[in-house]
């Protein structure tokens, strides 16, 4: 994309556009997910992260999969959202001292990269079904559910047992 | 908070730190959200957008609030998240050339930084469960009862009218 054109001219422009945005998106989430279990100290959060950072490589290839059916390359464009997600949870990261608070604090940090991409996929199952691609909007719905429920393990997670040991 | 020092060593320090966080989140959403205003052609998006604005006003008076219910100043960190979803929201309706197209670009933008908002205040609540402070959660519940209220009203808003006018 141009930065001095306007290159989005229609729906369908701005439905690839977001769509090579979270493709960048996923891409950095699988790069991150395995420093994450790494700093993660509980193990069932460190199992978490590699679980997710597996199902993301699938949203990566599910990506894929659409670009095929829409006949478009599988291109990615910069995302300043995420990027500065994934910055701000190194830095807080490498602030924490304690490890059961850092478990919090990564938690909190996954969360975020979540609710990005809750964001994101639901325009785009909205923008694919009025552009009358149903068959895009269910593939991308299946990402949307495991975002959904990796958000949910999250607050699971982190309010049976990790804010109680970090608050102690 | 130092960048070679961990500053963070107990949960009650995150907590502070993440108020802080989204204390300065807040306060760039209060200049951002009338420049959205701006460029949004539909009206009722036009005036939510002014409406939220408003609101987020509220929220930066409500952190005002618990920093003084907590006995600690009210001070902003950066926060690189909240940049990158700003940037990201001006550098895609800069290329967008239509207006129905910028709408629904503009919604999905403000999307994300509604979503970036429930998951930092979903943690946020939780941590002042955690560390006693129930008076603090319930204010922050109100904000995030807002945050969900502005996300539902634009998804509403996008399937409604928006994106089917700009995929016309």
């Amino acid at each position: 994309m141009g930065i001095f054109t306007k290159d989005i001219k229609t729906m369908n422009d701005l439905f690839v556009h977001q769509l090579r945005d979270i493709y960048y998106a996923e891409q950095q989430l699988v790069k991150a997910l395995p420093k994450m279990a790494e700093k993660a100290t509980d193990n069932q959060l460190k199992q978490g992260f590699l679980t997710h950072r597996d199902e993301t490589k699938t949203h990566v290839q599910r990506l894929e999969q659409v670009f095929k059916m829409l006949g478009v390359d599988a291109k990615a464009v910069d995302c300043p959202a995420i990027d500065g997600i994934i910055e701000e949870a190194n830095e807080v990261a490498s602030e924490v001292e304690d490890k059961s608070v850092l478990d919090a604090a990564l938690i909190n940090a996954a969360q975020a990269a979540e609710h990005y991409e809750i964001a994101r996929y639901g325009s785009l199952i909205a923008w694919a079904k009025q552009l009358g691609r149903n068959d895009v909007a269910s593939l991308l719905q299946k990402t949307l559910e495991e975002e959904k429920a990796t958000d949910q393990k999250l607050t699971k997670l982190a309010e049976s047992k990790v804010n109680l040991r970090a608050a102690s």
